[in-house]
């Protein structure tokens, strides 16, 4: 008896799903037993149906789904939190199992889809939504599960990890590389949840709330993104013996939850200093296994059609054995949110400020006043002639305190040409 | 209602999963509803037991908990294929699941045990028998399905990893960094199995089996291990811009599966390059997700442990929930393993020879001869004053000529000094 499937969303991800099950088919009843029948696809555009050859399971109406009563397991990936949202949970309270891919749903929703899941008795899987093609979801909820994981750190924004290594490979300006990124097609038109980290943050969210056993919700995840970040800064991170990454951060600590996103300095010796170009990775400590990653391709039709794939043959084995959901939220402890403002590390800061004698020095004093102990400065030339770049690199210092420098200095009259970049070092 | 574990190995792995159980217990049962209790405990050494805190459960004969109707799940940690074959069948046999780390018993009689299982309806998981922490059976099995695994490379064996890096960064002779390794614990006091590759060809059968759907056991690898590899291999791969991996290799070409281990040249730029010291990784292609790494501690206590522990929780949580197994042999292909003669790659060939006029161009000639061509040969000095390298890179040629060439040169008289050392290309 095969298993039926509701497509929603036909294009790059939806299409690779569509070519999957079109090529694989028989392989996967040979080798697993379980037989997978696109039942219906919907979307907005039939074309994209039509291109992949299924035309004729077309609807434009997402109810045709959730309303056919043959239809085993929904996979949603129009992503976003409205009509998503929608079908998620009505998918899953007409007892049909879901696999999405929204990060975004599941950063934000998480809670109530788990708990709708678990009334109507039915799974909930979304590999897709962090890290691509990378299984670390699974591995998070299964293999790695008789540790306390104590950290999960990742580069999981394809976009701005390229135009880091761009800047950083090719000496590439911000705003050039954005446009380049753009052209070909790894940056939305408007491109700020990729460098503005809203991205990255909903996916530390999903996976500190699996590392840790407990929820955490995009709206705790202290996010900055790359916007202030150029090549001087890649350029002096090197000559350092630092990457610059934006990271995705979740530690636990005795305190709580440590969990924020941030271009982020860390040392060159270490494994994901290599991850490059559109690549992902995600690096996990936990008490037993020590420090293990995973790499791979971020995004792209492929990889993330094979994460989706993966949770729909997984969940139609245990459709096609008959078994009840096995694992669902595991999201058992309440444990607190730390405030970014307790972060104790070491900063690396950039300001542009006007080239006159004098105001080294009085930048140098708003630092000392808020106790902040640096251990260099340098001063280099812009390519404006009447502006120069003052780089400190402070020694331990508390967050709370680099945001009071921050304030006084932007407060000050004739001092930040533009905003200061901060890159935070994660040793 | 717990879930009754009987251990059979009490040495330093099965000293990390009664140390896992001792601590996370309790968390097992917030998280994931399942209670696991150690029953019994067996191996030749009550002391061990006893220093774990668990002398009460030792039994020196496992019959103890084969025989024993309450036992639920057996982890077998003495490896070899001996009596360890016997405990794993007859508790299989005995209605009781099993968690083994034991790589040589499952890419030997892998067939067999996956049969018995499957006959008396129990799991049987193998996660720790390859990379140690990481998980990359269970990803394997699971997440990445949906894929055609083109190729499985693998740094699978943590002694000659540390050796080679060891070779490469501090210039160590070979003798001297595995009296090194063999002093750190890395090491046996009888190398073999290491240094052979014979580790490591045990963990490619296994992953092959896996990733492509078909049987690969042991005697199918082609293997040979790092004894000739020398520092000064190691400093003419940098220069060409190679590291070089003990690397287990699997790949499926249209004419069945090529599977093999040898000391392999691997391009600097690839992410695999980074993996050094005691660290294992295991690459994965598959024609959705394209590219993806594993990585992590491929030894030691907690690593191995906490692959161990995975799967039993993993099993635990089924027992709990009244779930059959769900995924079995999965070996439904019958590919045929193409003949190592078949290779077609480039070779990097070092040949310690008298320091005597001639000598150059009459190996150069045995190459001619076979029909491989060379891209380079380079003559450089040895500690003995009476004998030279000479350093031959060739141009894509055949094994079964190399083969031939090397034949020729063991068989010309007084000219090969040692065993040649042969790096074979991996692009």
């Amino acid at each position: 008896m095969s298993v039926k499937i509701g497509l929603v969303g036909t294009g790059t991800v939806g299409g690779g799903c569509i070519d999957i099950i079109q090529k694989h088919r028989e392989d996967f009843k040979r080798h697993f037993g379980v037989d997978i029948e696109l039942a219906r696809v919907c979307s907005l555009d039939k074309g994209e149906a039509e291109a992949h050859g299924v035309g004729h399971l077309f609807t434009s109406d997402f109810h045709d789904i959730i309303n056919d009563s043959d239809i085993d397991l929904v996979i949603e990936l129009i992503g976003g939190t409205g009509v998503a949202h929608a079908i998620v949970t009505e998918a899953l309270k007409a007892g049909k199992h879901v696999v999405t891919a929204n990060k975004a749903l599941m950063a934000t929703a998480g809670e109530e889809i788990f708990r709708i899941a678990d009334e109507a008795g039915v799974e909930i899987a979304f590999e897709a939504s962090v890290g691509g093609g990378i299984p670390i979801i699974d591995p998070l909820k299964h293999s790695l599960i008789s540790n306390e994981i104590s950290s999960v750190l990742g580069i999981v924004n394809g976009t701005t990890n390229y135009m880091l290594t761009r800047m950083d490979e090719d000496g590439m300006a911000y705003d050039q590389v954005l446009a380049e990124a753009q052209a070909k097609g790894f940056a939305e038109a408007d491109p700020t949840a990729d460098v503005d980290g809203f991205d990255a943050a909903a996916k530390i969210a999903i996976l500190a709330s699996i590392a840790f056993n407990s929820r955490v919700v995009l709206d705790d995840v202290s996010t900055e993104g790359i916007r202030n970040v150029q090549p001087i800064d890649l350029k002096t991170a090197r000559d350092m013996g630092y990457a610059v990454k934006l990271l995705a951060i979740g530690h636990r600590l005795p305190e709580g939850i440590d969990v924020r996103v941030h271009p982020t300095m860390i040392p060159k010796t270490h494994q994901m200093a290599h991850v490059n170009g559109v690549f992902n990775a995600i690096y996990v400590t936990g008490d037993a296994v020590g420090e293990t990653m995973f790499f791979g391709e971020g995004a792209g039709a492929g990889p993330a059609a094979s994460a989706v794939m993966g949770d729909v043959l997984e969940v139609a084995r245990h459709i096609t054995l008959g078994i009840k959901p096995i694992v669902g939220c595991t999201c058992t402890d309440k444990l607190p949110i730390v405030p970014m403002d307790n972060l104790e590390t070491r900063y690396y800061i950039r300001l542009v400020v006007p080239d006159r004698t004098g105001v080294l020095a009085c930048a140098a004093e708003v630092f000392a006043k808020h106790d902040v102990s640096l251990r260099s400065v340098v001063q280099e030339g812009t390519r404006e002639r009447d502006a120069v770049n003052l780089i400190f690199i402070t020694h331990t210092a508390r967050e709370k305190n680099i945001r009071a420098v921050l304030a006084d200095l932007a407060a000050m009259e004739d001092m930040l040409q533009v905003e200061p970049t901060v890159i935070r070092v994660e040793d």
